[in-house]
């Protein structure tokens, strides 16, 4: 199908982080792969446009997972008994590890770019490992999908397995200049963002080389932040001289603001101070709330978030996370926020349908620039939802259908996809 | 196939609270429809048994879901907004007055049914309605479906809608005799289980006549108990006499006991005492961590249950809960502990996998007998798992697959059922 084409059926998005818009029998059209907007009856000068009908199912936004670890797709559901640190030690490192081998990189990673691409989720920012040249794997892979993706080559460089851990500073920082030159120029729909794996993992000194490749290169940056208590007294004890986690990145200028595009995931644990800078900044929070409950991490005050305006978006967090489809991942937003409701704080009220669709779509696609919903201008990245498998659609309203969606739909109800104006099935 | 076969495969069950067994390519024995045992090596007397050979695929204890309303199925996913009293005015009640109409009953139950028995879980005790003869069409259904259930006619002549509501205590209870006697003898897998539906809905009086009802018929009971905060201050309200919720029950005389079998669902917020009380009259406990959940009513403190050798299984609760699968239950436990265990209590360590799957086979089925595991002289439940879908068996350890089938398993998974030593597909 070409970048111009009609989509026509039961259409619903964001209009903003509380409002659904829906439209029974609409027509989706997509010019130049961009949303030309959402219409009861279509427009004559769109007549020509090829039609995509599928009366009665739905069409979404595609979702944006904000924070996706691609080695670890493997093993996701193994482990779960442990927190953080440990569950880093037994069993991401050692499989990580194996990543050095491409052609074992090559098997693993093309089976977690087909269940990524089947998913309802269009685009990722997505964590690989310290190898390049696997990491260049997982970028042709995505690629070749159709599927739009920011994919970092991981940098560590202590606290870490010799196995796994870059040699020193220099070593880390030369092998990413070496990454970023060869892919230079070699996609239209993966871009590199950088990596620090998260601040225990990486020395002062590489910190200080990866600012500077950031600078020069302009690239965006995702990391981890304030997730489990332990982790965060580590970080305590390793940078005392920072006012807080956050501050940790900061002092080396990797922690948002205008040149320096930055996804910080988790924030279970943030300080007011810590909440303050990420808003000043810009900061991309990506909530991954099954995670957090995996790890046994916490449940991130999110709600709040929300309610202060800080840049958001949802994370599947494989393999802290079980399942890449953020349907699931707004099924367990709406579930913990209301648990810290309950049992932590009631200040904040749990998350709605309408506000854990928004994180989904257009909260995380807000980091790709124009994406995320159906409103003109946006980028067109949409899929159909065969929701007949568990219920009669016709006998419910579409915020209805979108609220069973989360908690019933599997990925095998998703019919067509769309991604950056391009259908990929 | 007869109720003497042999069944090949990957075999997994529990020996206690605390301890999987696991037997590669072991033979699974079934005598008279009961467990002969385990073995490596089918013993010689066995030789001339049917032969269901799974080799590498899983063979596990059916799921028996403690707790889960028949006429809710149809609406699971949907209203997941409110709490338990308004969701129960405004989703449920208004639902459950439309099974006044048997053809209506017979269209819906069919669905709940043939789901369930698609499903891991090979018993249930199922809340039906008030309706007396769509109850009794629920029960044709399951005994038809080969699934073994305890099915209850729902009690409730006050605070509730006048669609729902029975006319008065007695109309209710005669409809229960009327009912018991109309299905006397009439099913072989099907038994009933007397159902005040919780005590803001049951009088006094209607509670009094039901105790004299369960004691002539000798019937198990079931309800629910200290799920939400407002519903417990309502019972006070109501109850003033009575110490806490639990000896609201009891002083009728349906509080668990020698007598009078008895589950009691949720038991998220119990005092002290009512904790005590559920111990000493063997009360079971059907823990519904999504439902506790979805419901914003909190997180009980299973755990605590289980290291105090409380009665205790899983329960659905669908529509509390969105999916029948046990194994949804069983992560959702799982999830749950570990946010009790980091925000609320850390006395209490997570439940773990073995715990969690005790639950759903072993300490559910001791509600009906010697059920729920593969020891000698347990009756046959058992379901076939393919694994395969999502990873290569031969690679993982038997207790490793488990975990992930409680995390990746679907429905569609699950390719051979045996209920009550009988092979129902």
């Amino acid at each position: 199908m070409e970048k111009n084409f009609v989509c026509k059926g039961d259409i619903c998005y964001s209009k903003d982080a509380r409002t659904l818009e829906t439209c029974k029998d609409g027509y989706l059209v997509c010019e130049n792969g961009v949303c030309a907007g959402v219409f009861t009856k279509l427009p004559e000068k769109y007549s020509a446009f090829a039609l995509l009908d599928v009366t009665g199912k739905l069409i979404l936004p595609g979702f944006i997972d904000l924070h996706v670890h691609a080695p670890q797709y493997d093993y996701r559901g193994l482990g779960m008994d442990l927190e953080l640190l440990e569950w880093l030690d037994i069993h991401t490192f050692p499989e990580e590890a194996k990543y050095a081998d491409p052609l074992y990189a090559k098997g693993k990673y093309a089976q977690f770019v087909s269940e990524m691409r089947k998913s309802p989720n269009t685009r990722g920012c997505i964590f690989a490992t310290v190898h390049r040249q696997s990491t260049e794997i997982l970028m042709n892979l995505l690629e070749e999908s159709g599927l739009i993706a920011m994919v970092g080559k991981v940098n560590m460089d202590r606290n870490s397995p010799d196995s796994l851990r870059e040699k020193s500073a220099e070593v880390s920082a030369l092998d990413t200049i070496q990454w970023i030159a060869q892919i230079s120029g070699k996609y239209t729909r993966v871009t590199p963002i950088l990596t620090p794996r998260f601040l225990p993992s990486c020395s002062d000194e590489l910190m200080k080389r990866l600012a500077e490749i950031q600078r020069q290169y302009r690239l965006p940056v995702q990391s981890h932040l304030s997730e489990n208590p332990a982790e965060i007294a580590w970080v305590r004890e390793l940078s005392p001289e920072s006012r807080n986690y956050g501050d940790a990145y900061d002092r080396f200028g990797l922690f948002g603001g205008k040149e320096c595009p930055t996804i910080m995931a988790h924030c279970v644990w943030s300080d007011e101070e810590e909440i303050v800078q990420m808003k000043e900044r810009g900061v991309f929070i990506a909530h991954c709330p099954e995670s957090n409950t995996n790890l046994a991490s916490g449940i991130a005050p999110a709600k709040r978030y929300l309610e202060e305006g800080i840049s958001m978006g949802l994370g599947s967090d494989v393999a802290g996370g079980t399942r890449c489809s953020l349907f699931f991942a707004m099924a367990e937003a709406i579930r913990v926020s209301k648990l810290r409701w309950r049992l932590v704080d009631a200040t904040w009220a749990p998350l709605t349908v309408p506000e854990v669709f928004y994180l989904a779509t257009m909260g995380g696609g807000a980091f790709f620039g124009k994406v995320g919903t159906f409103l003109p201008g946006y980028e067109m990245d949409a899929f159909v939802l065969d929701d007949s498998r568990y219920h009669r659609p016709e006998e419910y309203r579409i915020e209805e259908r979108l609220e069973r969606a989360i908690y019933l739909s599997e990925d095998r109800d998703v019919l067509h996809k769309f991604v950056g104006g391009r259908q990929i099935f």
